[in-house]
């Protein structure tokens, strides 16, 4: 049993609000247990410089958490003057990861902007903002879609993402919350699809090392909590938009 | 009557969710219309370097927008590695006019950091911010004085500001949401204590002019709107904290 | 009487030096007291990106004050790498004001860089400054005028600014050197045009608040103050300059 | 047989040149194939300011390439005037993997900088920068303990990387050149230490997914090479410095 | 006979305003013919880091011009957020000239910035402001000597600076104005003591050379320009403190 | 005899290893004693907006050093965020020294990017650069020659660099290393061409002066060392380039 009573393969409770602002083309406020974030989506029907021109479409994330998000304040990115590394690696990480369900041919000449921003942080904030704009990304393309239909929908499978990590004491756990994720020696993010094909792996340890044992435990126990967003983010897009994705 | 069916002398509706965040020692959520903005009071224990050693406290504003808060996307102060001439200049209003209410002696050394982050924008944010980010002042003010009781109450009196302004069909107006605020000639910010003194007047002819007797209808509209949020901000702390700020 | 022997509603002598630089369009050296600021105007047959093609011009400014004219020195905004938020509002402000007696349709597409550089600081530097560029971007109107006459004169109105102030012994006073600023629980900026309507209007209680008795006397002050530069404007730019802004 | 007629389970020719320079405590020149890096290691007898008086080190790393070690001209960061999301990234990663294998209590209030400057890029920079980094770190570490030995010698194991992938054609192959790394579908990063524990696995789809079996194939290939490595490493640094971090 | 109508070995008028500002404890506005430049010296008692408690004092320079100081408008450097190569150069150079007749141990833990703000530009602006941050910092150290005479005075010589240079038409010549600078083939600063001796010397082909012939014309008349220089400085500044400059 | 063994008209060994690195269109690395630089010129068929479509080619360069290049370890400019004066300085002096012997017409619309990186210093990384990068861009133009041969080759003459300078013990001595730099008190770099003409004479006083007969020494010393320089630039060219550069 953890610290805050789940099973070892246990989630925090999930809950997804859509359409949280009115101004986005999608969006949806994301809770993962005490962890909360604003995942916008913005078409822009324009993309980047160096593909102009090429009829392909283009998803970008970017990533902030509100200085008041964590237990103590953080000065904001804006008033240093600079994005620290960390929030460059996890947009990177973000968008990438979108990226590998969208068929860019298909979107056209448009980048769609997906803001994760969180409000509150406990934990897990990249993993949130991945599975949560994923649900924004999609209802901003169906949106597209309603207006006038894709020939092929952009989006190819759905994709979540969750971390697993090696507690000291405890093993190998899933979806770590912020005392687990600070204690622990191993922490690895999983991206996956909804037909359980790997978008990314980051394992890391904290001055640390992991065998290929506990690589095996992780790996079952990230498939598990992915199948469960999944379902979530189904259930969340409705049928009709989740037999588009699937191509039915 | 105007775009949304309000009177002129109306104020939109105001919703105020206290303790919306669980890390500050002060949060809300204010609503006023459809702008939305989550204000949070951070304390720390230490004050900016020119004031060391004097024992007096100083309050601290910062303003940002997301992204998407708006109809179209901005682009992040962050990523553009610098904070705008207006953000700067909103933050030094809120600052400021909290100060003007707040005893700094009584205080003691300490910072009071206001975040007022702005989720969604449909005008009037920065005076939503000054009501809303007083509600969260307060509140962290009352829970270090009721861990060790202040021998002076250090907030003075109430504070709320609201807008103002001249349409060019319409005449003066009370609280203007975005679609007048584009389209006002005049626009002016008043920002007022509990016992009806001004803290701050902020007229702005916007390649335009206004004259005495417009000035003096602005003042008694804003004059009725604070009052108003005054009200508002009582019933969300409570008898016992506004019986503190009133020194009773 | 005050500190410098003046009556509360007299202003410091006031004495303009126009064609001050070799380069400029039109230039000033303004003295407000030991106030001085150079002033020039720089016309640019091009308009910023979000107004191209439009037939419209625009007016900009800038404020800046070299590192002594100050009784202790400041850092080079240029050696910290940013403008302070202090200068962006104080550029802004005069960017707004001129534009507000400017016709930007008959300008045509222009811009008018606006540089204010105050060499010497006694209190009053953004007033003057406006006052002064008044001044210099008339000049430079009127040189492309008798190089090509506009069908109508792009300014309007006369335009001045003055400062007045709440002291704690000694009540309301008009144009504040430094020592009575510092000094003022509140400080009032009032920009008003020739024909005695307000452009700008921007009161400040710096820890200290204002009542309505207080803020009648300010701007008796401040419109008596403002017609006064404004005499001085007129005999500065000459009878033929004078006809044109009123369309005589 | 691959593009430039390796197996697909070989490393490219890999040639280190140990005190390549004169000035730092530990550097290398480490070639792979025509990826040429130079590694130092500078030893500072201070930590970063959070861990000042706890007794420990640190590890820090930083990364750049010369503008021309790619085929076309990158523009220097240095007058980008910001570090981009893949440099921070890169040197963070450094940075972490080294200090995986780094006793920081041993190494006592001290940081090692490794400055990893590439000379010339084709695929790989990363993992050949570990790996050259972990040599120079050695060096300075092997020299402070000829100075005074430490009571423990503060490299815990040997540590080393390469990146494996999936080709479209070709499937698994380790140690991708610029031409594959390119082409490749599947990308990963591992970082292994001597006695075959992970430190680090990052593996990325490229608007692509791998599936379990790929992972398997690739965390095979991955530790044949990091053996092969790992035992240039071991010549490199001589049998008395091997021996010294076995704790033999 | 020049453009301007003066000799090849002729200076342009010059004409030096001491005292020119009120703040600064000493400042001149000197004028080269139409470049015309403030130079204002602000006593600071203390040292960079690097220097603190050594007892020795430092001199630093800082140069810049008003935006339309020339023909066509410059942006400002606050605005850009960096200082160009230009500025840096000359303001580095300014600095190091006075350090040459300066000595720092005499002078005490005390930094002298030096200001030099172009308000109009003809050529010579950098020579300009050597000849007058000499002076001005001579004032300012006059000041304090007059306060606490100095045992030994820290100014050990005059100092001088003018440009000389080859033209295409008309071979070398003294004190180049703008039109000539622009024209000039070859560009030579020089800068001499009071006694003759060279402090520094900068000559420059553009896109051209110049011959050992050349090189003696140029420094010929250099030297006879800085003499002419130096006797203003001396008459600037009064028989007094020239004599406590020459040690007498 | 100096420090070193050298007489004191001697250069340092010099070593040039040409096309050391793969991709730049020409490159060498240069020694000089223990400084070394590697130099690379890199084409570019594209001019800065200010020249484009004149029909003139451009010499840019750009200059940095390895962090552990010196003694001690240097931060990064990439992590500062802004490029020194010094380094400013520097690459400007090369740029400018490069254009003095090219023929910017012949050349064509193209820029030519010379990056010179310092891997370690020992004194004159300046001078080193200019000598070096002077080879690198030879051979990139005589590449572009060799696909289609210029009418006119665009390289006048050759070009190299040195540093002359005053020891407080020993006098005038030629090629400093970095003990005699930092001892020097007067240092001088001269760049000349293979005809003598000088191109850049800057002599500077480190808080000292020098004298006319000083002078004289120095600009033998530096004509000595610079015909060495240029010896050895026509053998690692060869004669065929040689030719064309003396337009035979």
């Amino acid at each position: 049993m953890r610290f805050d009573g789940r099973e070892k393969n246990a989630l925090r409770e999930i809950e997804v609000t859509p359409d949280y602002l009115m101004h986005p083309e999608g969006s949806v406020l994301i809770a993962s247990g005490n962890t909360k974030v604003i995942c916008s989506a913005s078409v822009e029907t324009k993309v980047p410089p160096f593909m102009r021109g090429e009829g392909r479409g283009w998803i970008s994330a970017e990533y902030s958490m509100l200085p008041r998000a964590t237990n103590t304040r953080n000065i904001r990115e804006s008033s240093k003057g600079k994005v620290t590394g960390r929030t460059m690696e996890i947009q990177r990480l973000i968008g990438r990861a979108l990226r590998a369900v969208v068929d860019l041919d298909a979107l056209g000449e448009r980048t769609i902007w997906l803001d994760c921003d969180v409000i509150q942080a406990d934990g897990g904030t990249r993993t949130a903002s991945i599975t949560g704009a994923f649900i924004a990304m999609v209802m901003a393309i169906a949106k597209l879609d309603e207006e006038v239909p894709f020939t092929k929908f952009p989006v190819k499978d759905f994709l979540a993402a969750t971390s697993v990590g090696v507690l000291e004491e405890g093993g190998t756990v899933l979806d770590l919350n912020y005392v687990e994720d600070s204690a622990a020696q191993v922490d690895m993010n999983i991206i996956m699809t909804g037909s359980g094909a790997f978008v990314e792996l980051q394992g890391t340890g904290e001055e640390a090392t992991f065998s290929e044992t506990e690589l095996a435990e992780l790996i079952a126990l990230g498939k598990k909590g992915i199948s469960e967003l999944i379902e979530i983010q189904k259930e969340t897009l409705g049928d009709k938009i989740t037999a588009r994705i699937k191509g039915e």
